[in-house]
């Protein structure tokens, strides 16, 4: 039950394994943002074929999903690793769930790139994309701060969601005014109302991943506590 | 790194404490489905009251998934499960993520009941209800395949999911029918629409739980695979 006999060989194998899932986790995160970059731009385009795209390329991200998480498995059966080395493996096991669930709700946004919107509908798509380059950036963010394990950074992205629920609860209401208006649109218009709240929902899992990294690095599990028990936790110098 | 030598005290004890966990798991999964009947109960009967209890509840939920995710962190740095104790410690993981996002889920199916409608709105609110009690009952013969660890109901609950899809897609069509019709309801069906989408979403998540269940019994991963590799890993006899 105590490892610390098998001394640093056992560790440092642990550290060169934990490495290479970590660096598995990386692609995958650069594979997710590179779909949801590609959908945003094929609704800005109207690029039908790389919408088609990012639909097939999911598979790589559901593969990318097994084979991450066997290789926590294997981690873990193998190097037996306890405390903060645990709470590693643990906080990829998480991540790599959410990640691959903001790639099933950008096959949903990329969805709206295969429709037809006449040009008084284009507004619409412009706020899409907005909200859309929005959470991009948010997603890109809390990708750095898993590769570089700053809390600091993380916490930063957590509080940036409350921006994206703004600009979603807007849009919505965008939304609502233009189906009143135009009650034949309504189907068309629901399409776009899904893939704003799956924006909206990426921007949530987004804030999970934030707060396993701040799990990560400080041993507590912040999920489900206050905004102020966070920066505590945290403890960012206020500029 | 081999458990074997410390026999079977070691085992026995990770034994005790992962029927412990598990007993944990069905308590927080019992209070999940409680909270889904009392929404679907206070929309149908325009209970303000039980959805506001259902609001404030969802902190039990939330509070169930740090204490068992704290238990399955120190079950593994204490007992070190290798193989199937391993991954049944793993599946319980999983399994209580998505018992607390259908918590999430079941919070904004109760905000609908704290809304008005007129009496010509009630029958979709029926056709919510209706679609409410299938997930509920998903849900329940998903727990129950937990509770007895029983791969091939995880089967055919994941199979059943279909027909909420179903029926899902076809109230979707009634609420936009109904907007084109009434478009100064849109605001208030709009909450029904996103409700009525909270109720697949949770379907999805017992279809996940249903996938840890088949993963727990035969060690092997389904998810993302065909109904045919599912089939098989269950082998269940045809009837």
């Amino acid at each position: 039950m105590d490892n610390s006999k098998m001394g640093k060989h056992i560790s440092s194998q642990f550290d060169v394994e934990l490495k290479g899932v970590r660096n598995s986790v990386l692609s995958m995160g650069g594979e997710v943002e590179k779909q949801l970059a590609d959908a945003i731009r094929a609704i800005k385009e109207s690029d039908h074929e790389l919408a088609d795209k990012v639909l097939s390329n999911d598979r790589k991200i559901n593969a990318f999903e097994l084979d991450i998480d066997n290789a926590c498995t294997q981690l873990i059966a193998k190097r037996q690793p306890t405390a903060s080395d645990l709470r590693q493996v643990i906080a990829t096991f998480k991540t790599i769930a959410d990640l691959e669930r903001i790639g099933d709700e950008t096959k949903r946004i990329a969805g709206v790139a295969k429709e037809t919107f006449s040009s008084e509908q284009q507004h619409l798509l412009a706020s899409l994309e907005n909200l859309g380059q929005l959470v991009l950036n948010m997603l890109r963010m809390v990708l750095n701060a898993f590769a570089r394990m700053d809390a600091e950074e993380a916490l930063e992205v957590h509080q940036s969601d409350q921006g994206i629920d703004r600009q979603y609860e807007a849009m919505l209401r965008q939304l609502m005014t233009y189906m009143m208006e135009d009650p034949r649109s309504i189907p068309k218009i629901m399409d776009v109302v899904f893939s704003a709240r799956s924006l909206e929902r990426i921007g949530d899992r987004c804030q999970n991943i934030a707060e396993y990294v701040i799990y990560n690095v400080h041993g507590k599990d912040v999920r489900h506590t206050s905004v102020e028990t966070m920066q505590d936790t945290v403890r960012k110098p206020r500029a």
